[in-house]
């Protein structure tokens, strides 16, 4: 087990009705809010209506920016932290999924920072300071309200890249699975498989000793496997939202990743590839992407992570760990594709004109995965694999 | 799932000499610190030189508290009050195991309070402010370094009763595993059972919908089942140690308790008035006792969540639910004792002649116990299962 330090202090507000907390949490921050939100189910739910007069009850200045879009881009990011200085905001409340939360984390990092906001996810600075942010979540998937990474796209140069600081964790999320019922079957997958590629980016590193990591991760695995198709098949089914909600949440708050060196992040940097140039659901992208990334890693090695995993989360035991890891791989597809996910990049229409220039800027930085190292070649003989 | 509000704040730091971001941590608090610890083990291992002269290099001023024992006393913590109140101290840093973090909160608690500290036990007032406290943790067992509960025995009356508040959570806790490595056999043993216990008290309750916390729980359990062998017959082995560190903090720092009315803990309300009469190890007391409690509370209703546990942590099947749980507990009472710890309240020379007496002073707020509610009778009949 690596050395870490771990602070997951969002304060998570869980359950039915805890919308009834929101003003007093608000007001433990600010009287001034920003209130952030999408292209419109919030409105169309009643949800923007309902958080607006509770605030306003308790006298609290509300200003919007909304529509905020999936992949969230560096316009509305810009746009964001203009309300911010010129109306003196002292909150952010993000209302709506990953995106929502995401975008309203640039905003509070960019709205501290002098310089330009893109210049976080480009790595030319870091966050030193950062308005104080608040969630109502919608959508379980990325975890973005119980961590301190974003992801944002530049539409002009068509890139999609990370930026992350402790100081970006939510102060407060509230968690209500009831928001979730009117997510469809298609982002309820989609969802599904996202929370499940945040385990797996920490599940596969090189590090040893982590067995209660590995763990915890599994037991998440297990909880997505046995609620994720029933939240497909029974959107009002409370048990299966409320615990793919709270999995959304500890899959990626960094608690499965503690001990661990670093995940390995290399699905998640080719996916943001595809994203950026197609504005592909994200957990569509990782739930085709990552079985053929791991077909592409596994060796004999390290098949006994598969091994581990297959045992542990699928029940598949054979006494070839390279067969027993592949079984493993063709598990997780299955898995993908009953819940009514695609398997291949032609599915969802990418073709496969832009693969090598999609190699070349995911490792923009250098090679990718921890894993297993990938440079731009291997990268575009995975999406050679999934096209 | 129940709703639930969570928020474990403490910022961990661990791993090997993470003590060198001590006075740091210190810093962002006070520059006046009470140091808190026990008997002499840290004065021996050199520790507590070693604390010293890092806060001393920054120019913190330091008083010190020593000769916190075990089941920590009411009078220790009374004079920790008068030292704070007297010298101006902001920050209390505990450096021990459980007894020593207890002893602090409770400080830490009625250093800002006007009346009596004990009060806070006897549930006639609660903490509404408190000083911050850090710890150094030098045993896995208790938990107590990241939640906000402690447990004092109040010597005169002979009473051992819990209070607790979110104020009284660690603001940070410094977890190197090597400080572990002088924990002899027995204490290592105690401390395995007391974080299995906790894990215990929270898994069995009457809610459902909570595969995410059970499946978390099962994950710590096996590795406390795969590690504390480990670290007794190899105390130097970092990963058992690391493991076994990470799991004491991960098993009761609200985590596994969430979406959950709230834990059973009849079993530790019955140990603490065994240790509060007889000063026995409190992880000894609950490796007697917890397999006693669960034969005596089984039935054919609860069954299903001993075979669960059987099932998914011991590898246990059997298609009669009652002969799966009851081998479940065999299996739960074959590991303690292969750990060593002693299985019959006579082997630590305990006699059955207060029985009764416990039972009611258990029971002293009412029936105790949410999976099983337990009156005073059936406290003293599970006493006389254990003698």
């Amino acid at each position: 087990m690596k050395n870490f330090n771990f602070q997951a202090g969002t304060k998570i507000l869980f359950g039915k009705n805890k919308i009834n907390e929101l003003a007093n949490e608000v007001l433990r921050h600010s009287n001034r809010v920003l209130i952030t939100y999408g292209q419109g189910s919030v409105v169309k739910s009643g949800l923007l209506d309902t958080i607006k007069s509770k605030l306003i009850e308790k006298e609290i200045h509300i200003e919007e920016l909304s529509g905020i879009q999936p992949n969230p881009r560096l316009t509305s990011v810009r746009e964001g932290i203009k309300i911010c200085r010129d109306k003196n905001i002292g909150l952010i409340l993000a209302v709506g999924g990953g995106s929502i939360i995401d975008a309203s984390k640039a905003i509070a990092a960019g709205f501290a920072y002098d310089g330009d906001v893109w210049d976080f996810c480009t790595r030319k600075a870091t966050p030193a300071d950062a308005l104080p942010l608040g969630a109502v979540l919608t959508l379980s998937a990325t975890g973005s309200e119980m961590n301190g990474s974003a992801v944002i796209t530049n539409e002009r140069t068509q890139e999609k890249l990370p930026m992350g600081s402790d100081l970006l964790r939510p102060q407060f999320s509230i968690l209500d699975p009831v928001y979730t019922y009117t997510v469809n079957k298609w982002q309820t997958a989609a969802g599904t498989a996202d929370i499940m590629s945040h385990l797996f980016e920490n599940y596969f590193t090189p590090d040893s000793g982590t067995d209660l990591q590995d763990g915890i991760a599994e037991a998440i695995l297990k909880t997505c496997i046995k609620y994720g198709p029933i939240a497909i098949q029974e959107p009002r089914n409370y048990e299966a939202r409320a615990n793919l909600m709270w999995a959304s949440s500890l899959a990626l708050n960094g608690l499965t990743g503690t001990g661990k060196l670093i995940g390995d992040w290399a699905t998640h940097t080719i996916e943001h590839e595809l994203s950026a140039m197609y504005d592909l659901t994200h957990g569509v992208g990782l739930a085709i992407l990552f079985p053929y990334w791991m077909k592409f890693v596994l060796n004999e090695r390290n098949a006994f992570k598969f091994v581990r995993l297959g045992k542990h989360v699928f029940g598949i035991e054979d006494e070839n760990p390279m067969v027993a890891a592949n079984k493993t791989i063709d598990a997780i597809r299955d898995f993908f594709v009953s819940l009514g996910m695609p398997s291949k990049l032609s599915e969802v229409d990418i073709p496969d004109t832009h693969f090598t220039e999609m190699g070349k800027k995911a490792c923009q930085f250098g090679p990718i995965g921890y894993f297993c190292r990938l440079n731009d070649a291997a990268v575009t003989q995975i999406l050679e694999m999934s096209k």
